[in-house]
């Protein structure tokens, strides 16, 4: 029954031709659209609450639709509570609470030089070869990979670590022992959980290293406790005076110092461990990268019962792909993957799979080969720029990695030559910004992933300017 | 100078001869084979600690080859902690522990007939749509894509579910307050943290619910409160009677049970998070898959300030993809990020782009209908079935998702049941094993997810002949 345009109007009601603005006629579209234009008018506040909507009768006839259409629409919408329906009356609308516009999205950070110091080179990452990994993998996986799995991760990847890892690194560990990470990150938040359920209250941890890894430990409830490093590496002599029974370090490059420990402080570390009943984290961040000999082997093969190795494909890779990988101890192996099915039900499969296929293919050896050429001439041409550009000025923690220390003249601050480079559009960072100490050491990381080598002349130059005239 | 078989040997010290099983004489590879075979020696046991090694001079000329190899080889073993070098005399082998063997792989397990519930079928994973996507996401996402990035997740994701989840779910949300996760897990680990750290000393979950839940919950050192559900959701008229201020709800679909959360209720239940200032964190498993009408909008919709809405590629595409996202109230954003930021830097990004590129292209509603007509045939024959040969038994929930609950004769007790179906290689599970009460509701949780239509009367058939004999 149609209603006539001449019927007077009940003004306690809005009409249905004032509702809406647009919705779709069509056959099968109808009652999806209505709903959605009519929950959009409520939402976004032009239909208040406790405003009382056209009868079905009276809004059939003002939209032309049938009235069946209307009432499944009350339903739906009374359904998900924002209408409230009375009993031979037209529907209230119901409390439903407004919300705040949206949110700005800030522009990510680019500088115009960038010696931010731990990442690599994104250009690099070797997109192709990822692609033909997982286009492979896709292929060759069962089913079954697609499911919820063991929370350690792939079987695969984990044996083609197993094997890298004594292979490149000198780990002894087996595919049992070995759980996937998202990145080191987690792979610290999960051993800080276990530490902490443990019953633990602090974790050790050398200085100066990453403030971001010290927010992990701190936002898992353990406290930090510091122990410095020198040229050597961990001043070892100072183990005996840290409460903590864990300790995480970087044997094989020290960040951000860039030390290579030395090997009777090895030795007196692993002795430590052994004396406290202790755990040795090793993060074994970027030795892929090691320009004057073969790296060091890992500590890890020292003592596998007492170090945790911690490895990742965010230097030899890239940060986005988030991928680390844990060798445990036997005596951790339970209580990490426990800590890992807690925190998120495992690691994505397909990147792992991947990952394992670049490994057993030798695909990502040839990368790390062709990436540590490039970095090599890069981490050349910053040394032989520094020292024409700044002669008097030390650099330091050249052997390895993505980036060098400037040592400063005495008494200049490294945080305001970080703000004064800012001003030229120069990132970098200060040594001292890393420090648990009160006595930091000084310096600049110079990170020269990011730098093609034919900029790194005008890089210097700026962050040069940016320095108090020094001492010749 | 080449060492004469006739001189005679110094018995104290092994010969190289004897050392080493084999390595590569090539040149290039002469230094790193023979520092790999030492190594592997010394962690295999075979040289134990303290043995001395044999002359650098008396080593080079057992095994024809120049002094400085093996003065270099000794040297990096050093360096790694693995000889100790004594001046003028010959290297010994330091102290390096031992290490158990292997630990076994378990098999995955592998029901003739799986019932078990909550997860979709993975033959149903969309391999080459996915590809596709990874593979447009590969040519297009900008090199940052590939560092370190917003910890709330990349933006093209965010913004295609912002449209999506508005779209099908109802959910208002903008692109800044959404985070994604490692699935719902790591939502609901995160959600706990920053409770836990706003001073939350518990967390009310329906009962029954998923025990895995409670384990996120407890391990992050918050305890499990329950609130009963009966058949139209959660009980709201006990929500008086609990201290949590914060309550995770399946208002869609609830798990186990399968009710449909009563719109008086969803009113209610809001009601209650305005009056105690608290927090509904809306688990939104399954809504994708509804059989009978369209799915009622998330709660969220209803209080965008006080609900975390939490949706996942679990059940749409597979498990394996490890893809949630939450949508937080403005209030929570920054505390989450920070807690996201701490646990793992952020989630993988390709993964990501490639939802998007789903998203964006319609490919994901495309495979979701797809899915959901196969899951329909699948419950309909279910259903079906079970009519036919147990006609005494009720099926409840069987509106939406992926199993429907089939409930018992009086005093049959279900967990009895599951293990007689398991002697019959039958995998389903019991409503009782996820309750926290002392009166659990009693049935079997009937999933179809990964039963063959054509597979399903023979299915049950297995399943009825583990059951007690019932009134017919």
């Amino acid at each position: 029954m149609e209603a006539s345009p001449a019927e007077p109007l009940d003004r306690s009601t809005p009409s249905g031709r004032d509702l809406f603005l647009e919705f779709d006629h069509r056959r099968g579209h109808l009652r999806r659209s209505l709903r959605l234009a009519i929950r959009g008018a409520i939402q976004a506040g032009r239909l208040g609450t406790g405003t009382p909507l056209p009868s079905s009768r009276r809004l059939a006839a003002d939209l032309q639709v049938s009235r069946g259409v209307v009432t499944d629409t009350y339903d739906q919408l009374a359904a998900e509570g924002y209408l409230a329906l009375r009993p031979r009356r037209a529907p209230i609308v119901a409390h439903v609470a407004t919300v705040a516009a949206d949110s700005a999205e800030p522009a990510p950070a680019a500088w115009r030089f960038d010696f931010i110091g731990t990442t690599p080179d994104v250009e690099l990452f070797p997109r192709r070869a990822w692609l033909r990994a997982l286009d492979r993998a896709l292929r060759v996986a069962p089913n079954e990979a697609f499911d919820y799995g063991d929370k350690r991760g792939r079987i695969e990847l984990r044996r083609a670590l197993a094997e890298y890892l004594a292979r490149v690194r000198g780990v002894r560990v087996d595919a049992g022992r070995i759980i996937i990470t998202q990145g080191f990150t987690q792979a610290l938040d999960l051993i800080c959980r276990v530490l902490r359920a443990r019953g633990a209250e602090n974790l050790a941890f050398e200085t100066p290293s990453l403030a971001a890894e010290w927010q992990t430990v701190v936002a898992s409830g353990l406290r930090v406790e510091a122990c410095p490093v020198d040229a050597y590496g961990l001043r070892t002599d100072n183990l005996a005076d840290i409460s903590a029974r864990a300790i995480v370090v970087t044997p094989a490059h020290q960040f951000p110092t860039g030390a290579v420990m030395a090997p009777a402080r090895r030795t007196a570390l692993v002795g430590w461990a052994a004396e406290r009943d202790g755990l040795i984290v090793e993060d074994d961040y970027d030795a892929e990268f090691r320009y004057d000999r073969n790296a060091p082997g890992a500590l890890q093969g020292l003592d596998p019962g007492r170090v945790v190795h911690i490895g990742t494909a965010s230097k030899t890779l890239a940060p986005g792909v988030r991928l680390g990988w844990m060798s445990l101890p036997a005596a951790l192996v339970e209580e990490v993957r426990l800590a890992k099915t807690a925190v998120d039900s495992g690691s994505p499969a397909l990147d792992q799979l991947a990952l394992a296929e670049l490994l057993s293919s030798g695909e990502y050896d040839r990368h790390v080969a062709r990436a540590r050429q490039i970095y090599r001439r890069r981490r050349d041409r910053l040394i032989e720029t520094l020292s024409s550009r700044l002669p008097g000025l030390p650099i330091e923690g050249a052997a390895a990695g993505l980036h060098v220390v400037l040592r400063l003249s005495d008494g200049v601050d490294d945080r305001q030559v970080v703000s004064a480079a800012a001003t030229r559009d120069v990132g970098v960072r200060a040594l001292s910004a890393m420090s648990l100490s009160d006595d930091p050491m000084r310096g600049l990381l110079l990170g020269y992933g990011r730098l093609p080598a034919d900029r790194i002349p005008e890089a210097v130059d700026a962050l040069a300017a940016s320095l108090p005239p020094y001492p010749s």
